[in-house]
């Protein structure tokens, strides 16, 4: 067989031990989050028929999804002139299946599927890898993982208060104390172009102010007049974009500002309930900014829309969510409210990096590795393997009696923070030199003042 | 948009909420355990070059690799002529990549892409899904999870010492505790053909003897015949096929079959050497026993080889794995031996449910759901449902005052162990009523008292 240079598609990552145990940190901490809060776990297909992915993620979104070949003579069903028609053509002939897009289809259609099994509400998480023919870039890959949780069944606004606590626990647990979650709801907005004079143009106003950040008061005004909003109708958004001030007088101004539209007047009180409920629960410091310009992209939406992003970091949005009325409808499941979120790991993981958030102890695999000089030494070492590894200390001997250097130099590679030697004065003595790796400082100890140390 | 019914491709499965806290308790004890042993976790891309997949498993393997249409217009490079040349001929033109097959080769080709960061010996283990377009039938997944354990960079058989003892934590972790761990060499199996005047037909021994549990003993020779094994050598194969005893009296004897055989006697010498070391490790009750007929599939193999086995179900083998000598060759880096082992989670599952095995209280997700009776009781046990959480408790509340039956069958259904009644004497009180789900008692405790007793 010729030897080949391998390789990785571009736009996937391989994660190594390093990474892995630092992203295993940020995703025990968001399931032990979910759990407390009663949400379950569940995990669907990579592959999904491509009858349940297409069409749900618009023109572009479908051109994104990776198709897989139908397995065998992949060509048997087509004929030269389903070749000739071209890819578009061809396709749905020679593929049935594609991978996951994200987790929000494949759990409606699992809702669907068992809707007679599942007792509503049904909270549900789910930690999966999504695929996307994107052109990679920085910060954007072809596999990457999505954190969901979803609520459905209920349109109880408990949900939206209890995700917001979800988001301050993870925060909480990872040491992200420096974040703001813009809250706002789809009623709202529709409240607003209500008052302006052009309802029903709720989507171009979201795609226009969706940019805000992006490009900046005036070309998002530009934007509106393009989009055909009238210029009394732009000049009367001039002072919604630009209003400012805390949750309770933008809720106060918005309530008047919004007194003549039902749907307006609706949002408001949903997101006033929100807060009375957060009250309720106790939590004082929920970092929830009402902000009356968050549009969030996604069409589904009906109610609070919500979105976090970590203060001085460089880095988008890191979770975000919304409440929806029919998530199943496409598939025959019409009236399934819901509410979900969710993170975004790889930024996240960027973000504890860049603030140093990762814990220097926490995240260490091996504790205690043994030093194998010889055969009596790696002979004595083994029994007291055995007794730290039966101790819970993840421990290891070096494998063979290689040079002192080689063994030192593995340890230190693999960040183990404490190393033992045991030479024949030790076994003799039953105290054995304790190493710290990182101070250097060694100590004679007995195999139960070693556990004691290192538990 | 059309209302299709839904559906997921065949061989693949939907874990709900029940399965997956099964599935997550199996893998969370494995991966302690891997860790346990200084073993670090690793993730590779779903999807490989199908240059790093092709030609690794056999021709039929290689059919049974899903292959991942290029994106775009994937006709672009192709023309009519490819087209007419079948499938065969067009595949390279419009797939490029392809589903992880095993965790094996990804493996092979990370180190051989790492090989200068990364220090050896090298322990990893990684727990991911494969994809393998088979037909699918009871038992066997098109999508299926395989939990792999490797080291490489070294030939000492502390490893394979090592190995054992971790299926062995395994098992009692899940308390699986009748079960056998068959053992063998591949140098034995040289040994052996050697020995019988048939050298260097190993592979077609190991094919035939590895059928000895499925067709018998006589269908066995019979097959050695048809594979060209003469008379002499069948006759000579017969005792060694029947051989029984002790593994010390197993081992005394091969000792002595194979003494004129290098191969077989290093592979004897080996065996020993692993169960010294199980002995230096102090382990006694090790469930191995030495099985010269053990054969194993897999090519690569070239010393130990074991295979485990639970006794009293119908389920074939749940783990099993080997040392090999040279896993990176096709990769362009030689002389890198290892041994590795895989659980098949699957199966474990089906054992665990055959043996009723799963632990009835541990798999709760939450633990306590109050009932909301109306406003004032949805109010207050907002209250204690933050004390609770922080307490560390799973709990939740009824999002919604509905009635008492939906909430007790929501609490049912999600089994979850305890109900708390938020009634206006309860509030008045502070006593709460919290009742066991399982035997019905009720009793009135404090807040305090209700962390005690679900701790």
């Amino acid at each position: 067989m010729a030897v080949q240079k391998p390789s990785i598609p571009k736009g996937t990552r391989d994660f190594g031990p390093e990474k892995m145990v630092r992203r295993n940190y940020i995703f025990s901490i968001i399931r032990s989050v979910f759990e407390q809060f009663g949400y379950m776990p569940l995990e669907t297909p990579t592959m999904e028929n491509l009858s349940v992915l297409t069409g749900k993620y618009g023109d572009e979104g479908d051109q994104l999804i990776f198709k897989m070949l139908n397995s065998g003579d992949y060509l048997k069903k087509t004929s030269v002139a389903d070749y000739e028609a071209g890819s578009k053509t061809l396709l749905p002939k020679i593929a049935e299946k594609g991978l996951r897009y994200d987790l929000t289809v494949p759990f409606a259609r699992y809702v669907v599927m068992n809707r007679n099994d599942i007792t509503f509400p049904f909270k549900r998480y789910q930690i999966q890898p999504v695929w996307r023919a994107d052109r990679p870039q920085k910060g954007r890959y072809r596999e990457f993982f999505q954190c969901d949780a979803d609520v459905v069944g209920t349109d109880s606004l408990i949900c939206e208060a209890e995700i917001i606590q979800m988001i301050n626990k993870v925060f909480a647990g990872l040491n992200i104390t420096d974040y703001s979650i813009k809250m706002n709801n789809r009623k709202i907005l529709s409240g607003i172009v209500e008052t302006i004079g052009a309802p029903g143009k709720e989507t171009d106003f979201c795609v226009a102010i969706d940019k805000l950040d992006k490009i900046g008061f005036d070309k998002v005004l530009e934007e509106l007049a393009e989009r055909g909003f009238s210029e009394d109708a732009v000049e009367q958004a001039k002072p919604i974009l630009k209003m400012a001030g805390s949750n309770e007088e933008l809720l106060a101004e918005s309530k008047e500002l919004l007194a003549l539209s039902a749907d307006g007047s609706k949002g408001v009180e949903e997101l006033e309930e929100i807060f009375t409920y957060l009250k309720k629960f106790g939590v004082e410091d929920h970092h929830v900014d009402f902000d009356l310009t968050l549009a969030r992209g996604l069409s589904y939406y009906t109610g609070a829309i919500f979105e976090v992003k970590v203060n001085n970091v460089s880095i988008g949005s890191v979770s975000g969510g919304g409440r929806y009325d029919n998530l199943t409808g496409v598939f025959g499941l019409p009236d399934v409210p819901g509410v979900g979120f969710s993170f975004g790991v790889d930024r996240i993981y960027d973000v504890m990096e860049e603030l140093d958030l990762f814990p220097k102890d926490n995240l260490v695999t091996t504790q205690l590795m043994i030093v194998n000089f010889d055969e009596e030494s790696e002979t004595h070492g083994l029994g007291l393997l055995a007794q730290f590894r039966e101790a819970g200390i993840k421990s290891e001997i070096f494998p063979s009696s290689a040079k002192l250097k080689k063994q030192m130099n593995y340890a230190n590679k693999k960040s183990i923070p404490y190393v033992l030697m045991v030479g024949s004065e030790e076994i003799a003595n039953g105290a054995y030199t304790l190493k710290n790796m990182e101070s250097g400082a060694q100590d004679k100890l007995s195999v139960a003042e070693i556990i004691e140390r290192l538990k």
